[in-house]
């Protein structure tokens, strides 16, 4: 069904000029489905049954039981096993997981979200962070949904640091058992899907003590209801009730009064203690031990980049069907006019539809990354990183843009946009908090921008004083011809002026990636400059990253545009078809996106 | 509630440093409450009461059936009848009328927008296109909810050109009567609150025809319902089921077959027919009579902008104390850092808060000019048209920013912000549709930009050829140095510079106002000069004002920003506390306005 979102119209339009360039509608189909095209059809197909869909009259109860009826459907449909290992009926095919996965979304968001932290998160973090018993144990009950689960990170008081969570995993040696503990109001688990209703378990986020050591935050298994249905004595469960959207997810709270599990519940891969308690861990430093554990949940983040970026398409797709049919105010030929046939109307699709194409050219990209890692294939710390970065660039520019263009599509669609069964309301309120979760979006990218001005760091050292010396005054220099430069941004946009005609005829690629790299590292350069001065002194440096915050995120934000830009100019490349690459919204694409 | 909306914490701040300004919140509490603060007071004291507020967890069906009933209190409390003649009960009092309705928004936008579609647009029908009789009759019914109606203009295949519509009132002098119809599926009436459940009667705008000649759309008053409460003969109802918010309104379409209306039911103050058929009006163009019909109406949209700058408040309120109390990530000094003090954070909300405070001073301004108009004070064809072009400009601009901020609040809460309990998801899911009903915010900005060209044109008029020649050649050499000139641009944003280190110190009104209206007129002069290339050639006329479509909307945006700025800088020199002056809100709002 999204597969046409991107299908413009196959009827001739007779307003077409002769000259314009014939699309091969079925070779740009494919180049948009990208490397697991036969995933994502095979997805497609599975949703056309109409047992998938979202039905608008539910309230949130029935909502939540008809999502929870539709996961089983997907495990009869063995849609959602791709990523796990063989040797429990899975394929160990990571990209292909996600592609299908993402797919979903299409059918309806709760569906997604819940197939994600049933599989993806909770799932996920028995499958990455425990060991071999672990998987023996759970994963069949996980894959076949006979252990339905929540995934416990985050917390009332701590979500986008989730380092400093207050629940605790304190070790009983007598027993050989943890005590999971949640200290006080703020350590509760809070907005995990399953965990109001349906979760018999729950992979918990504890800071692990033993021997009156704090060895920081662990993964747990901790079981949640018994044989007879019952909670477990000390699990304390909320429903945080209605939401803005997302409600066929029976988001809530989970507490725990001294709950004791055994000590082989803990997911052990990256830590692990000793019947007497002795803490062992290859890995010596408790933070870098902890984003490790964290490095191997990013799927999360992978899959709500492809999301978003086919639900911009399906919301394009809506918008600009209607578009192209409905009429109004009289034109000069006193027939009425088709909106698409505006200038404003076009100046509002079609480089959002742009966009989008970059978009899901640059998540095939990411995704091929993501398998490569995840396979083992191309698995270094360096790729790790890489990865880590490349989601927290990706992630919020597709997140909200997803919001962005769903909410210019409802607009462009007046009033129809607005009635529910015209779908765009309903993506758009349960996309809204695709951008705050699995990473809050400016917490994201100021990751890429601290990863930034790393780099750009990197770039001096092992340099003398002399060398920073006269790297300092040049700076000046340069910082003195760049405040009073404004004349030399002004040449450079003239110069643009000339590019800009230029692309008209086609592509100037050296011109436009030079223009927006040297955007990203001028910003970065100006930042890294103004921090400087505060040398050795921590407070001054605390205050100055502060009032560069805000720049800082800017400048990751131009990063993950030149990543799209450079996805989608590859992608044209790849096009073997002249006529096809012609397309305006492929070949206009960075003037309009700009605009 | 709302009042505090706009009232930053008064328990002294200990990081303040000892030189800010001390605010006088009760002061700037008063002038943010404008002109009919007392109204706004009355009403924010009434509901206080739980009777009057939203409950989330209502579906559809029962949310309907609340905010009718909340109608019924409205009217107990006599709340909504200040804007009808004082015969009735009323006070004829405008502005009063409309500052107590917006400020329903607060309790739930389903009750203040079907009080709108009451007592604003049917009962004004009535009151503004109907004559004595029609008061009489039924004014009375409409005041106390014994009849209540729908608004019937927008039809499913006519929303921004409703001078278009397909519904025909056809004259019967055999009988003296109208036939109402609706003559084909895209004529139907659609999105009309009141119309699939609780409507009794509708004004019905429809193309008037008698002996054989249209006259253009005028409005009837249509009885749905016979004293037994089912439906008269010939009306069709159906139900527009779930939207994307509002969902305490029961929105619908209304069709007619051959429905017979006595001929007096013609709401006849601008035309009448009389009972030979003859048609008579005292104005002649039917285009300028239909544009004096809809005039009458404008104070829905004065409303909307109110409504929206208040729910901008609310929003901002919500998120500012999240903000003030919410901590997240150790600082330098150990102690997890207030959000509030995060640059990013400051630069999310503030920004946004002064923009509100600029929105609510002009929204005073803009209330006060109606207020002028309908109580016949200062109402002149020219001020109609001044109201008009004013609304077309404000209300856009209001009700993006109402949904851009409160996206931003529910961003700025993380997954709090989501929680429909915390009701910003709520706020901005029903005030969605504010900027497209109404008139579509693009389809308004067109109508500023409109007259932004036409007082431009104004300037030439009476030229005689050689002036217009001289003005030709000095408008290609201004667009050489234009185009080439980008460096002239740079110049006045260097020059800008200093003006921003200047605002530090002060306002510098003069710059600031200069830079504002020097931008809206290049860009109209701009606009113009492209323009004019068509000369007396309609085809390629049409095709230019197309394809400059959506430079023009930019332009009228940045007119209603002048505007909004004008309205600011007024409302802090009225201030007559220099520390209050001082806020930085107030202090500093071009600078981060234009961030």
């Amino acid at each position: 069904m999204v597969d046409a979102a991107v299908r413009p119209s196959t009827t001739p339009d007779p307003r077409e000029s002769a000259t314009a360039p014939r699309i091969d509608v079925a070779r740009l189909n494919d180049a948009l489905m990208g490397t697991w095209g036969d995933v994502r059809r095979q997805a497609r197909e599975m949703i056309k049954d109409s047992a998938f869909w979202r039905k608008d009259e539910l309230g949130k109860d029935d909502h939540r039981e008809r999502v929870l009826s539709q996961l089983h459907l997907l495990v009869d449909n063995k849609a959602v096993h791709r990523a796990f290992p063989k040797r429990f009926g899975g394929e160990e095919n990571n990209g292909g997981n996600i592609a299908g996965f993402e797919e979903l979304v299409a059918a309806d968001p709760s569906l997604q979200i819940k197939s994600g932290v049933q599989w993806g998160l909770f799932g996920s973090a028995i499958l990455q962070l425990g060991t071999k018993e672990h998987h023996d144990k759970w994963l069949p009950g996980v894959m076949d949904l006979s252990i339905p689960g929540a995934f416990a990170m985050t917390e009332i008081g701590h979500g986008s640091d989730v380092a400093a969570v207050g629940t605790t995993a304190t070790y009983d040696p007598e027993t050989e058992e943890f005590i999971i503990h949640t200290p006080f109001r703020g350590a509760v688990k809070e907005y995990l899907g399953n965990a109001a209703l349906h979760g018999i378990a729950a992979t918990v986020f504890a800071q692990l003590i033993t021997n009156g050591v704090n060895h920081g935050v662990h993964c747990f298994y901790v079981p949640l209801r018994g044989e007879d249905g019952v909670d477990l004595p000390g699990i304390g469960r909320e429903d945080d009730g209605l939401k803005g959207g997302l409600n066929g997810i029976d988001n809530g709270r989970l507490s725990f009064d001294q709950v004791r599990i055994p000590r082989t519940n803990l997911l052990n891969r990256y830590g692990d203690v000793a019947p007497d308690g002795t803490y062992s861990s290859a890995i010596d430093s408790p933070g870098r031990r902890f984003f490790t554990m964290l490095g191997t949940l990013v799927q999360g983040r992978v899959s709500l980049d492809g999301a978003a970026s086919w639900a911009s398409a399906l919301g394009l797709h809506i918008a600009i069907t209607y578009a192209t049919q409905r009429r109004q105010f009289d034109g000069a030929d006193g027939q009425e006019v088709v909106l698409m046939d505006y200038g404003k109307h076009q100046r509002r699709l079609l480089p959002r539809l742009a966009t989008t194409y970059a978009q899901i050219f640059a998540h095939d990209e990411f995704l091929q990354k993501f398998d490569g890692v995840f396979s083992g294939r191309t698995d270094t710390p360096d790729d790790r990183e890489d990865l880590e970065t490349l989601a927290a660039a990706l992630k919020p520019l597709s997140t909200w843009h997803a919001l962005d263009t769903l909410q210019e599509a409802r607009e462009a669609c007046g009033g129809a946009g607005f009635m529910f069964e015209n779908r765009l309301v309903g993506l758009r309120a349960d996309l809204d908090i695709y951008v705050t979760f699995e990473g809050d979006n400016n917490v994201l990218l100021q990751l890429v921008g601290k990863r930034l001005l790393t780099d750009y760091a990197k770039q001096f050292q092992g340099k003398d004083a002399a060398a920073l010396a006269r790297y300092a005054v040049g700076m000046t220099a340069g910082k003195l011809f760049h405040g009073a430069g404004l004349r030399q941004l002004g040449q450079a946009v003239t110069d643009f002026g000339q590019v800009a005609r230029s692309v008209e005829r086609g592509l100037r690629e050296e011109q436009q990636h030079d223009l927006l790299a040297g955007r990203v590292q001028q910003m970065v350069a100006d930042i890294a400059t103004r921090l400087r001065a505060a040398g050795k002194d921590k407070v001054l440096g605390a205050r100055l990253f502060n009032e560069n915050q805000a720049e800082l995120i800017e400048a990751a934000r131009a990063h993950g545009e030149l990543l799209q830009w450079e996805a989608f100019t590859d992608a044209v490349h790849a096009m073997d078809d002249a006529e096809t690459k012609k397309a305006p919204v492929l070949e206009k694409t960075l003037k309009r996106q700009k605009r």
